[in-house]
């Protein structure tokens, strides 16, 4: 099994690649759309997405690209996130001035470095900060990232969990070529776009509503070329197969103007 | 009046003010939460801040803004993007190696930078990214940004409009700190939070579809501390104050565990 993931080794991405596949190789990429070619060329027989945190919301480029690449959402990860306060060998708390890490990141532990009078820089990953630190040998800089990026580069941890809200989780996406059927508790993702009438949304929601189906998530996004009308994006209970589930598709058919399934997928049990 | 905005002089937002204001003076801010303090604080009267882009989506940053600050939306606004390819005076087109400007600008011309072989780099900001080329001398290098940026720093443009996609607008918002009572067509803009059990969306646009009132966006956001629960965003046709809608918002109410209005405003007219 080969699994591709954004960022450089040690980014949280690829720590959530280990919490769910197990022991697996890793394959980091550039972009999130690297990834998804990596999974369509069939150079990597899955993928892992980020889609939304607990803080910061969704990740709206990877539903973009859910949209655009035909592939098949197969499951789903969450993962708890503690950032870490990292330092060359030797250097104490009291020396670190400035902290290097991707915005989201600085974002999440603002408090923390305001409170310790240590500055915010931002560059385009948090393990790459990591790297970008030692490769530098700058001893009065810190980076924030993962335990697993400081291990990797030999780096010292000065301290850990340092992030504001301990409510910091992301959702992942398993991507793959083949659908799954799941058997047990499912999760279903679909896309849709509505005719531009008043209500249309109402209705869209009446055909889960109305038959006792449980939304997780509801997402919208901008519908290329056509100014203020959007794709929706959902999340409910249930697998598409199901006859409740199929049943509320097809109903929802007759107010969509396009309508597609992403992937019913098993649920995340903790 | 002096109003508020985000960026550098001759950034997208300062024409959306001039656009929507007329002849003011305007107050140029680093960030969007220094744009909402301007006001707060009576620094400046009014501000102007981008809410949504036809391509790339909501300004989510300006969503949790809106909910921690108590200002009042008191109008819209939506400006066509055209995007100004600008070089320093004497340099031609095809000496043009690098374009810089801010990741979204060079985003929604990538498809042209690719045809003429550019390469992009991000910068912080578009009429930013004018004032940076200005000051280095480069001469194989362009900015991307309005035509008033190349004015402000008298510079060349090479061409304009250099979108890919020509539907690009971006959605203002005006905010300030007395709500108004708009006589002739309005929109309101309210944020709520739901009950976290099956149907509660589906409850809640029930107040708007049983009264005929159009909904034209629809945005959540990750309610802080409380892990994939929402605070939900509404647009819709019509004042607070009117009777219809009044009635709508005192039913939503019943379902809503929090509801506030952020203001009816005139509706953008073109």
């Amino acid at each position: 099994m080969k699994i591709a993931f954004q960022g450089e080794p040690g980014a949280y991405s690829e720590q959530a690649v280990f919490e769910y596949f197990g022991k697996v190789e890793t394959q980091p990429c550039e972009s999130f759309e690297e990834v998804f070619s990596a999974v369509r060329s069939g150079g990597c027989d899955s993928a892992l997405i980020p889609i939304e945190n607990s803080l910061a919301g969704s990740i709206h480029q990877n539903y973009d690209l859910l949209l655009r690449h035909d592939l098949h959402i197969v499951g789903e990860h969450f993962l708890r996130v503690r950032h870490c306060l990292i330092a060359l060998p030797g250097v104490k708390k009291s020396d670190i001035k400035k902290a290097i890490s991707h915005p989201q990141a600085l974002g999440q532990c603002d408090a923390y470095l305001r409170k310790h009078g240590i500055k915010a820089e931002q560059v385009y990953d948090t393990a790459g900060s990591v790297k970008m630190l030692k490769e530098s040998g700058s001893r009065d800089t810190a980076a924030i990232a993962s335990r697993r990026a400081a291990e990797i580069y030999k780096m010292k941890i000065v301290e850990e969990g340092i992030e504001d809200n301990s409510e910091n989780y992301t959702r992942f996406l398993a991507i793959a070529r083949e659908a799954v059927q799941p058997k047990a508790e499912a999760k279903t993702s679909i896309v849709f776009t509505l005719r531009n009438e008043p209500g249309a949304l109402f209705k869209a929601l009446s055909v889960f509503a109305l038959r006792d189906i449980d939304l997780t998530k509801i997402e919208s996004r901008p519908l290329q070329g056509k100014p203020w009308e959007y794709l929706f994006y959902i999340d409910f209970i249930g697998a598409a197969q199901e006859e409740i589930a199929r049943r509320a598709l097809d109903h929802l058919g007759e107010y969509a103007a396009m309508l597609r399934v992403l992937g019913s997928y098993p649920r995340y049990k903790g």
